[in-house]
């Protein structure tokens, strides 16, 4: 490692699957921090290799070399770690650096769920059930107030930041009573960096195709933070994938029975002082580049009279506030700080 | 014209706005069908000029001169006209050529609803309302008995084929009670070849975005299908623009109260003898690559038990079964041939 | 297998590697060859599976049973096999067949070269020496004398297709005495199906890069060609990767000292008769997208005065002249039938 | 203009032209820069507009109002002006300006060549000839020393500047003696943000194509540089469309007769201390996404020994060091900030 601790007043920082997509979006974005260090990058494969090496456009921001993801070690070398390890190799590694005393933000989705039966049902035994419980689910524009004391935050799966973006002002003011639904669009990097045939350019290319129908494991995450805001209406969620590299563009269909729902004000009221959020309006649409590159979620929605539905439309970047941009703004309510350090250049649009 | 009535036994055709992105697709389709030929080819833009020259892609396979849009000389020439006329030009000149005595179909949407008032809302007054109220409806999985002895076929657009043949084995069974939603992607050579800004390859590419908000065309001719097939439940349609060049991907979620549908008995029921209908069944999701080129509608479904809605997924080649295949399809209806005809290639899926 | 060789007068032909992107453009099309039955196709990973499971855009045109690849097996089914086989597991398979008295035209670069000693700087030792002296490189438009009378045709590789038929005119000529440049781009389906991280969409897309700068093993190939045609000048050969499907485009440069060679002449004299060359004359360069899933090669060119360089420009699709499409007219060849047979289908240009 | 001059000791800037893709990517840029304010924007198309209504990406970063550039009112708001208008139009306006007092760079191609004959052979006469031979060519890597003290900086064209960084360090150690051969790929904003057709998504989409072979504007400005760098060969350019949005790739072809060149020295001498070159080193190309957003120039090379050539690859993104980046690296200069101030960010390198 090419920094040591002893260089800087800075908060070391950990980083663990630094060479996945949300791993390295991880090292792009706190490489401009100013008040954090990378001060521990792990990568099984690629370990004892450095990240400009790899990533050679990180060079000249990012000078580390890249080692096993040792508990042990991690604790040492940093105060906050930021797991970016994929769900299952996350939770027992997540759950020892936290007996360790390191605060975590763990963007998989091993500790999302809190509910031990619900998780059980889509990914299995969980190993640190206590954990589970206690884990604050980090989207602070639902629980920003609990994420500063937090030992534990999960950061939100894409799709979930998306969808509930959008229907959380609806469910809160109690406009959803039946079941709602998230045509959800994505783009591959949501995938992972996994060799996998599907995702080659060309099976994905001039493509598209709605996938897993058998049901989501974000549908459960999307239920459960619909449900604590008092609605116990189901989700239909159909994802697809898309040909781009970044963004999801979620279209939400509430039906609305009686009269129509101030959606402006509602909108207004939930987000008005959100740094993140940014309002489109009645009947403008939100698009995937004006998110890119972000933390930003751009919100649009109309009111379909004839058929008394609410459509809401949200773009989000899912590797920003999808996962990397939302676990940089969870790390800043960890230290103190505000929310947008870091997350201020504008989108790559174009 | 290099091709002269007296050289062939084949149906003479013309081809009027040849050179956008729906004509030339009929060139390429019509360039190997074994029964007409293509006596008449028309381009404001481009008069004077020879095919191969605008597209060199058909050299060898059309050779003929393009010629501004006579009606007189297109009636002297060919026995059916396909029109790929914009909407509004289509009119006047369709009209005087069908009183000519010439079997015409057209892709405009300029025939396409019925009642003359519902398409002066959309489109203003009507020039040939006579017309509008004969013509027939050119979607053969609805309307092929009719379709042999009409004068006048309008090809359908290509978001209400998608969302119909999706819709209608549920709407003849019953099943449509409530406002269904249709969300639907489509590539950009559904807008046409026209120079715009919105359509740039560095607009388009790495985006995504929802459009026409306001109300799309196309939704009151989906409506008119569906109302008569019984159902007069209102359509939620949100048209979203994606970097491909054609595919549109529908999907369409239908609540259903009550028991679940038949879904796979409905759908083997109404197309089990379509020569263009593919069903990918439950479960299985259909996507753009496996339509492209093709006339072929793939369609896949599933049942969403705790939503109680059927979700049904249609994909189609917007130029293909969404334009210019399906006018060929209803051409063959028109010669007495079988609907393959000149439709059998397979897509090219990569 | 569906297909019985009782039940048609057609030609049983075997396609070993069915599924891999070359395999699979060999079905789509061979599925519309008016001449020839499928008798035969072999995919390791799938067997037991039908085609149109795997590929449902094949249903209704191929309808047989993937098969493991077993010599005998093959003999017995098939007159002619095209193997779409991966180099080094093609020539075991492709000799035994041979030995068998069946005609094959390999796709794999296993018998392209034709001395031994070069092969096995690039590949290793070579299984069938002999078979290697003996096979005819499979580029009609030099040696379409000596194709009918074959028992081994080695199709050509993709690059050395667009960079050869750029040259030869040239190289014949006498015009080549210096080093020439090529400079080729390509899309990603000529490196294969196979699951490998840098050929996901999110490392393709929005991207370029040069590779295999160490030296490509087409370059051998191209110079033995151009060697027979009568130069030993050597060849720049530098490949890109594009974010296409599809195509190659080269730009070839010839450092011509001296006076201007007479480009249009020596191009209409070499390719004048051929039924998939497409000169776009001077000054025209030639686009990817005019060659899509067809055999054409188009080819533009001008001269660079003050530098004294002849540049000529093709453009081929991959899999078309560049694989699936040349194995079939060297089948058409062996055939005795019109070269274009099962070709004609003009390119899918949007 | 919501920022007045008062509010701010930062150096207040005008960006004329600031909606095309140039203009609106030096907003980009220019919103985190923390030493000037953006003090004047100009549009003729949008004007008295707001930029965040146009390009919604950009609120919260750039608040202001677009105005039309009237040379009073620039001079009066701004101390320096950057022109992203067109060739043709910047000269007059740019000409007023610089008159004015204010020192401008301008972006166009109007003060790029110096000498009045060559611009004439390929624009027209030019409006301010005095004005001409004055301005700095502002390629910092070139042209450093002089750029602090200049009145007008013409930042060079983006293909001269990819190009330019591959050859500079060949040219001066006196190695290019024959005619040269830049095959440069380009994304599609470096065509500019007009509605043309050629550049719709699907005429670019899955195509590539090579153009302007008569010869291109940027031809006689490399050509320039290599003069003044001590050799007159001649260039062979032969630029290509590509389907991305940012970004050029040039590989370059070097015939070197005699011994090889030091490749690795040269590059390293030249560049070692050029804060946005990248050397990849021997062997290692570069990669267009490497550098998309930036203002780097990444730069590969080898060695062809049978061919006696450098081969050496250059990438940047043609918005940044190709445009937008460069005249920001130029206006640090002017300033006399360090070089990388507001152009730190790394890459969006997927």
């Amino acid at each position: 490692m090419a920094i040591s601790r002893a260089t800087s007043t800075r908060v070391p920082v950990a980083v663990l699957g630094a060479t996945g997509y949300t791993g390295v979006e991880l090292l792009r974005l706190l490489a401009g921090h100013p008040a954090i260090e990378l001060a521990f990058l792990s990568s099984e494969q690629y370990r004892e290799r450095s990240v400009a090496e790899i990533y050679p456009f990180l060079r000249g921001a990012v000078e580390a070399t890249l080692q096993a993801p040792e508990p042990a070690a991690i604790a040492a070398a940093a105060d906050i770690v930021l797991s970016a390890l994929p769900h299952g190799a996350a939770a027992p590694l997540v759950a020892d650096v936290v007996r360790r005393g390191r605060r975590v933000i763990d963007l998989s989705a091993d500790f999302r769920l809190h509910d031990a039966r619900v998780y059980a049902r889509w990914y299995g035994e969980h190993p640190a059930p206590d954990l589970l419980a206690e884990a604050v689910y980090g989207l602070p524009e639902i629980h920003r107030a609990r994420i500063p004391g937090a030992r534990l935050v999960a950061a939100p799966g894409c799709y979930p930041t998306g969808a509930l973006l959008g229907l959380l002002p609806l469910a809160r003011a109690g406009f959803i009573r039946e079941a709602v639904v998230v045509d959800a669009k994505s783009g591959t990097t949501g995938a992972g960096r996994g060799a996998k045939v599907e995702q080659l350019f060309a099976e994905v290319n001039e493509n598209v195709r709605p996938y897993a129908l058998a049901g989501h494991r974000h549908r459960p995450e999307i239920e459960q933070e619909l449900h604590a805001a008092g609605t116990m209406a189901p989700v239909v969620f159909v994802p697809h994938l898309l040909p781009v590299s970044r963004g999801i563009l979620s279209t939400i269909y509430v039906r609305v029975n009686g009269k129509r729902p101030p959606l402006a004000e509602l909108f207004t009221e939930a987000y008005a002082r959100e740094p993140f959020i940014v309002l489109r309006g009645e009947g403008t649409p939100p698009e995937l580049r004006e998110v890119r590159g972000t933390n930003r979620c751009a919100i649009g929605w109309y009111w379909d009279a004839p058929a008394e539905q609410a459509v809401v439309m949200t773009a989000i970047d899912n590797l920003g506030k999808g996962a990397a941009g939302q676990a940089v703004q969870c790390l800043n309510l960890l230290l103190g700080l505000p929310e947008t350090t870091g997350l201020e250049a504008p989108a790559l649009a174009v």
